[in-house]
């Protein structure tokens, strides 16, 4: 931490800050020959609150300068985290597709969909069975009997399940069906949610909130890699700005930062950003040419009589045809699909 | 909801949108002399999402026009809701002071702060003993230890006690304890914590989530009212925007705003917004003036020694005169304290 | 600045950061035991690009902590600017009240609302004669002959001027009628007009831009200050957020903010904010609460009829309730009206 | 526009509202068996302030449902705008590059430059002689002698010249050096400058202010294109957020949304996004992914020694290997390069 302090100080009340910032447990070294001290030997220096010393009289200005994640970061471990289950993998050279409707809406329809997914190459099937809608009289999902829908179709097809959590008490029934957990936008900061997940043995997978920074999204990775699950995903699915003709803005700039920033993988979810199915096709692609290490698709092959979210729904063919784009894409830029 | 067709559209293609709307389930109505039509008859247009029509060829754009929220709005209740709680009103004329700590920390600490909070003849006690933290490493709270020191506290000085909740494993627990359930601005949108609150009796405070929209509030306040719990209060603590001297923007605008869409009173929490002591007691003032039902604040009398936001917390005597100027302002609008 | 290098940096790294670092024209610290450095002796620190530093191989991460504005500081001027024209104060202990309509529509017009905002006490009267509007298709304003009319209304009731200036070729033509010259939230950073306008010897005041922050406005008022010209007033007129009951947030906690900051004086326009006729008294009374220095205010006695911005006008009579509740209100906080 | 009126409206009531929308010269349509009026007949309704209404007693809430521009629009013009300069097209299959330094810094410099430029393919050079700084500290360009040395290393080499313009004064004179007018994105709403360059018969590109909608954009598209000059170019060059990362968030969801609303041509800038070397090559090949137009790039042989924004600019290398890649991708989308 660096404290600026106030010009014009006399000697006297510079050495008081400076005792004062001892007893909280710091180092103190003043700057010869200007009014700013670098703190250190405090161990806690990641949690620390640095009001409590803005508010010491004398100090104008203090600034943080370690990163609050440890675990999460490149510093901590240089190669990437490659996550493995069974022979399907994210985060290596190959694009991770996880595909599937917005809602598990009855039996048939995920069967079928499943069918699309596989015949399409792709290995991870998603579907929603417990749904966080804004309105308390929108549908909101079919519970464990989706779950079992789900797993049923996937494992007719050979696929992987993802699947969103939405409480602690769901997490055991939940662990029974899918193959990840994921944590949406609106629970990113539920943090007794993430600390439960950091001790089950699945994969993570954790949505950026919609007015989130990319800092605080790998604070919430940090949260289920401190409680020792070294599987996390993290997702970029569009946050809240001023712009109206879109429901959220696709952050595109966020993917080559995560990958600078931390070790782990990283799949964007154009179909909520862009939320009108037109749109999602070149934003797909986009994230592919950006270093995305997946994509997250909606796909119904009755959109208009899905139940949630239709609208942005890929239809089948839409599907396989953007697939065959992201894949001479993902050559370019030295990946592969 | 009113959708405008594009323009120079065919007959039989005008046909043919209305025949797809209609198989909707909703009545069409074509503006004669336009290309707009105005739907109606359909029951579920509050959670209808309009993209379903938006993407029908033909149509240029969709606007709804009904609000999304009934039970939280003025026009299904016209005067204010009152909250009771034994002789503690909120909503009515005197405002609301809830006072306290951030966090319990200590039984010493909370009885202290207690006794302070009484001696300034306010009713309501805060504190914290379930801390929602960004970082896994920073205090997390005592739990229900703490929970047992601030209603013993709150008991031997007469108080009512108002505490976070985090999830919905802990309703019954803190049920024991509590006399209104916190929400945090975090969990907002946690719905199925909403849901499980909305089935308890006692007042739930819904905190506005930092980048929620005031119809976004009203909608997690509709969750509670429509799984019938009544007796629902709204705070504004800040919002996130661009502005970096201070934590968050104190939104005072959606003071006025709320008191006009809703019946439900608004409490206005100034030491989150501005994060700084001194910023505080002019923001409180601004609360007063500006109409809200009440305000919270974070009180300390060893600030420098708290294990969560310390420097935002008002020390006694300022917390007195603060209170003294409120007393003044509210009675220049028309309320009392 | 303060610079903090990647770990396990090797000796000869470190130095051949510092030394690229040193040719910029910094001294460089080493802080003994850590591996951050502290840079000096640079006079131009405030203009300095720190990412300059943060491309430079083996560096982690740069840190600014100089204030970028200086004559706007409260370390270069202790006590608060007053404003004088004539026998009128701006950023003493009593409040200015600037009021009058959005545009200046007809010479009737602008004299009917003069004496209105006369016989309430007012001494400034504001009005538009050039108007900035998103749509090419709106009334933009009489031009010279607003302000031919707004000069005689002015001097008709003893009144002082403020209106907007939108180009510098305006700058002579706008001298001639104005007492202050006023800068439009959309034109805060236009720094062309802002160098024109620091070379002239009347007021300018500066409107916040919608998405500016505080820091943003300083340094726009740093332009004029730098110019030579010290007399700035600063105005809060509302910020864009995500929120939609608004037209903008009314940005109240920057107040005590600007306040802290800087001497300059800070005027609150909540009209703008608002929006909205019966929103304005509200937040007008909470900026006087909250320490702003005055109110700016749109008022108009046939807002139905007005060419810009009716619906956000004060009618007279609201004006006049308004003006007594702000001076009960200024006096509980130490200042009057 | 469509007008909801309160429920339980009296008959008489009802007829009152409606009158008073008819003065306004209105022709108002009520939906029978609703409270909903539909307006028509109105032929400023584009721009109609719809609060006029709104603060009628009696009416819930007004939409707005036409779009405000008329010639930017995609109903005003079906097929693209392809803008001519000799040889050199904007808008067409073949995507535009426009690549070059921040600031013209010298003679040598920028044409060291533009033979990088030529040498790549690339036709179009950029270069800023006037530059907006935030602080009046900073180095702002070197004025008219900046846009000789620009205009003569561009006809050395066979390059067309985009250059920006900060105010009306010197419309006349960068007319004479430039090819294309560059606004820049804090002028976005500077009306007056807008205005001016509607009557000059160069074309302007409008850079997308930081907190702006598309929809705004659009609408100062609208002003030039009223005023006559069909030539009008957007550019994307990325939006203020909560994130901090990244110096701005780079908006390419707007680029599928430019091109579904508008005739117009739209570059993507994501040199000022991004504004660190390393994020600017993924960023831009996910705008050619996205289907922009075209890129706008910053490159510097010496960015070290760059007198403003030299860390974002590209190497030469890079700068030649991105154009390769970005030549690939634009093939997967249908176009060339």
């Amino acid at each position: 931490m660096l404290v600026a302090l106030k010009k014009n100080l006399a000697e006297t009340e510079k050495q008081d800050v400076i005792a004062k910032i001892e007893n909280m447990g710091f180092l103190v070294h003043l700057i010869e020959g200007t009014n700013k001290l670098v703190l250190g030997g405090n161990k806690n220096t990641g949690s620390f609150d640095p009001r409590k010393i803005k508010v010491i009289d004398g100090v104008l200005d203090v600034h943080k300068i370690t990163t609050p994640y440890t675990l999460a970061g490149k510093e901590y471990r240089e190669d990437n985290t490659v996550i493995k289950i069974d022979d399907v993998t994210i985060g290596g050279k190959q694009l991770s597709i996880m595909a599937g409707p917005c809602s598990v809406e009855s039996e048939e329809q995920i069967f079928r969909i499943a069918k699309i997914v596989a015949e399409n190459g792709v290995k991870i099937l998603r579907g929603g069975a417990f749904k966080p809608r804004s309105s308390p009289y929108s549908f909101q999902g079919l519970g464990e009997q989706g779950l079992k829908y789900l797993r049923a179709a996937a494992d007719e097809y050979g696929l992987k399940v993802i699947t969103e959590i939405l409480q602690n008490q769901h997490i055991e029934m939940v662990y029974k069906y899918t193959d990840i957990f994921q944590v949406g936008a609106r629970n990113m900061q539920n943090f007794a949610l993430l600390k439960d997940l950091s001790t089950t043995n699945k994969p993570v997978m954790i949505k950026r909130g919609i007015s989130a920074t990319v800092e605080e999204l790998l604070m919430s990775a940090e949260y289920i890699l401190a409680g020792g699950n070294p599987n996390v995903i993290l997702c970029e699915r569009g946050i809240r700005t001023f712009e109206k003709y879109t429901k959220h803005t696709f952050d595109l700039s966020s993917i080559p930062v995560i990958k600078d920033k931390t070790h782990l993988p990283v799949i964007a979810d154009p179909s909520h950003a862009a939320a009108i199915r037109r749109y999602v096709p070149p934003m797909a692609l986009a994230a592919v040419a950006s270093g995305s290490d997946g994509l997250m698709l909606e796909i119904h092959d009755e959109p208009e009589k899905a139940l949630s979210d239709g609208p942005q729904a890929l239809l089948p063919n839409q599907f396989g045809e953007l697939l065959n784009s992201a894949k001479e894409i993902a050559m370019v830029v030295g990946r592969s699909l």
